[in-house]
């Protein structure tokens, strides 16, 4: 025997990355594919930037939290880091190729991004986003603010994960309410605040907002303003009429009546969308309107769809202005709490769908018919070793094949094949057509 | 006008590192997907392990160029580095799952791997492999090599760059000879030439051989060896004649007699692969069949997907016996000398199969157009901006999108669709049913 090179390193993944069973990779892709179909269904175009970018482009805007998370390194020369989202990359892409792109530019990127953040359950280092952006060459129609949610509901619909609610809101209105009640300067730490009620309830917003020194009739008008209820429709009517004289609130405003009644002309039904005025979306970057996607029977999953309207992709990098609206998707995370709470299941999930048995010598009879089921796009793997046939029958059951096809003398002589469900396991004798027909059907 | 924040930061991606503008990134990702596509259609699973592992893991095994190459970095307390092959990870992968996975084990993985490289042209710092592997435990039946060939055939005729030849030859015969022969201490080093006949030629690999110390008797064989030519059945039947009484040389050779009768079974045209005994695949790894790929037209390409059988995968992580066979695909590379060479030609292809033109001030039925459009699953854009209807078509036909319907008001009176042949400029009428049916068809 030779001796043992084995050394003493762990070969398990490291904490806080994300690392599949066969089945449940089967089950991420299929999620993962199923994004990037209905993103290309509205006329997306794909882009794969690369992982790796010069530290100063991903710390141009970057503070605190961020800069802390980056994985930052030297290489030769260089000062390198791997991004933590998509967007900074497109930023650099669009400044980068500005000339050769055609606006506007519709791309969706679905990539792994990296973020060092502390060990925590269901929290990854290594992540993927799912994220497509419209982006305006000077400007940007504010219809494609409409499109965006028509685009989260073709996306939720297929990944078929029950049923969800896309809240939007705008920031003009939101900014507007605030600067016309006085508080403008503190503005942000409102916001972030709002942002907040789905977790802590309105009960905390108002303490913390007291905290901040909002009291009084400003803050009974924010809470006024925020809890206003209704169809979409009712919701922008209240509105329309509360008294506030301000010209950007009444703009915000009268943006999400348009959206909302494009929304509706784009086919995304009543029940799926929910003009939300508690929702921010973060500080600054965002500008119009803004988007979050709630699992109805799974509210405490968070947002699996945010994103929204923002006013310039690129100011750290190109003088043009760039305005552009988007989405994201964090499918790591979102897959990790949809497995954790038994939402979606992996189970047997193969893309394999049939397995070819030989089951005698002379092995050119099993070997033709699998290049025959492959040549008509069977997906067919072939048991090649030698085993029990009870034992293979369990490998393809473990592997979620569902048809075995055997190969023996008898179904040669006989000009057929034995075709057993893994399932039922029922065994049927089958010419190649019905053999055929059947694992198309399954 | 709000103050610029540019700051001055090169907007390039970094060198060495692959950027696509988007008809390219199209065609990139069709070629990625059609090799998926193919692994599957073999019962292959897919596996996506994270891009950071520890630097213990990736070094355990790695000398001299890779370790200079790695991308490797401190984060808290950890020793990371980025993966530069989809192999050590495999082997990681298996050596920690071995008891969740069911054996053989057949998986594919398509992902980015890093190697930094000195910069020079066509060679990348950031490139996709896909590779796959069948895992056996214990053992792995020969038959499972005259299965890759079928995989690399089915692959590069769904690719279609035209005719190529798989190059198969045995380790073992290689080894054999060279051991019967006599210089068994000196075999790395004549297999290191042997490797470079193709691009060196005979005379510079006798030299070489020469400079070693092979000389006379002994270098005619290994030179009479490699230059054994024929039909792949000449060529075993020479081999079988060869007066080399070795018993590792004569089971290569069995090896290969067996692997090609399977091929053929399996429908590898003969001219699609070839017995050829100059190649020799890299040094201790491969211990058995090795695959090269040629394109016929354009040999100075190099290998364009290669790989071969090993005794273990995994002996620096685990006891366990884990014999395997394999290939790899160097996509990026490829795509680079592919486009360079003019095989492939971006053009302007496009996903997207057709732009929706509101021409109207009541939006309703352009939209309600595109969601029964996708609905129907065409790929639908709707051009949102205002702007002259010459500058559409133009960005249209930019994007290589084939068709555009208008919707104006004399359409919905009509109650038809005025759709447009971008490439002929052909304008007709036509009802939903006649426009998807032009749709599907282009």
């Amino acid at each position: 025997m030779k001796e043992s090179k084995k050394v003493n390193i762990p070969t398990k993944a490291l904490a806080g990355f994300m690392e599949l069973l066969p089945a449940e990779q089967i089950l991420f892709d299929n999620m993962k594919d199923t994004i990037q179909q209905s993103y290309e269904r509205f006329g997306f175009v794909p882009l794969d930037t690369p992982v790796i970018e010069r530290a100063a482009v991903l710390l141009a805007k970057a503070g605190g939290e961020t800069e802390k998370q980056i994985y930052r390194f030297q290489k030769g020369d260089n000062d390198l880091a791997l991004r933590f989202d998509l967007t900074i990359p497109l930023a650099r892409y669009v400044s980068e190729h500005f000339s050769d792109l055609t606006f506007p530019f519709r791309r969706y990127a679905i990539g792994k991004v990296y973020r060092g953040e502390r060990n925590q359950r269901g929290r990854y280092k290594e992540f993927y986003q799912c994220d497509i952006d419209i982006i305006g060459n000077g400007k940007l129609a504010l219809i494609n603010d409409a499109e965006i949610p028509s685009i989260i509901y073709t996306t939720f619909k297929a990944l078929d994960f029950g049923e969800f609610t896309i809240k939007i809101n705008n920031r003009k209105a939101l900014n507007g309410l605030f600067d016309f009640l006085g508080p403008a300067d503190r503005a942000s730490g409102i916001l972030r605040e709002i942002d907040k009620i789905e977790k802590i309830g309105e009960e905390k917003v108002r303490q913390e907002l007291t905290k901040q020194g909002v009291e009084g009739d400003v803050l009974e008008r924010i809470l006024g303003f925020i809890n206003i209820k209704g169809t979409n429709d009712e919701v922008i009517q209240q509105l329309r009429k509360l008294d506030i004289d301000h010209e950007g609130f009444r703009l915000g405003v009268e943006e999400l009546a348009e959206v909302t009644k494009y929304i509706r002309y784009l086919g995304v039904p009543e029940k799926n969308f929910k003009v939300d005025l508690s929702i921010a979306r973060g500080l600054d970057y965002y500008t119009g309107t803004v988007y979050e996607t709630m699992l109805d029977e799974h509210p405490e999953v968070g947002s699996v769809c945010s994103g929204g309207r923002y006013d310039n992709l690129a100011e750290y990098y190109t003088n043009r202005q760039l305005p552009g609206v988007g989405i994201s998707i964090g499918l790591t995370r979102l897959f990790f709490q949809l497995q954790d709470k038994k939402i979606i299941n992996a189970g047997a999930s193969a893309k394999t769908q049939v397995m070819v048995i030989p089951f005698m010598d002379d092995l050119q009879p099993p070997l033709e018919l699998a290049d025959r089921l492959r040549k008509e796009n069977v997906n067919t793997e072939i048991y090649f070793e030698k085993a029990k046939v009870l034992k293979i029958f369990k490998y393809a059951e473990k592997l979620g094949i569902p048809y075995v096809a055997i190969v023996g003398e008898d179904e040669v002589k006989e000009g057929c094949y034995s075709l057993k469900n893994i399932a039922t396991r029922d065994q049927v004798k089958v010419t190649f057509e019905e053999l055929l027909a059947t694992i198309r059907k399954g």
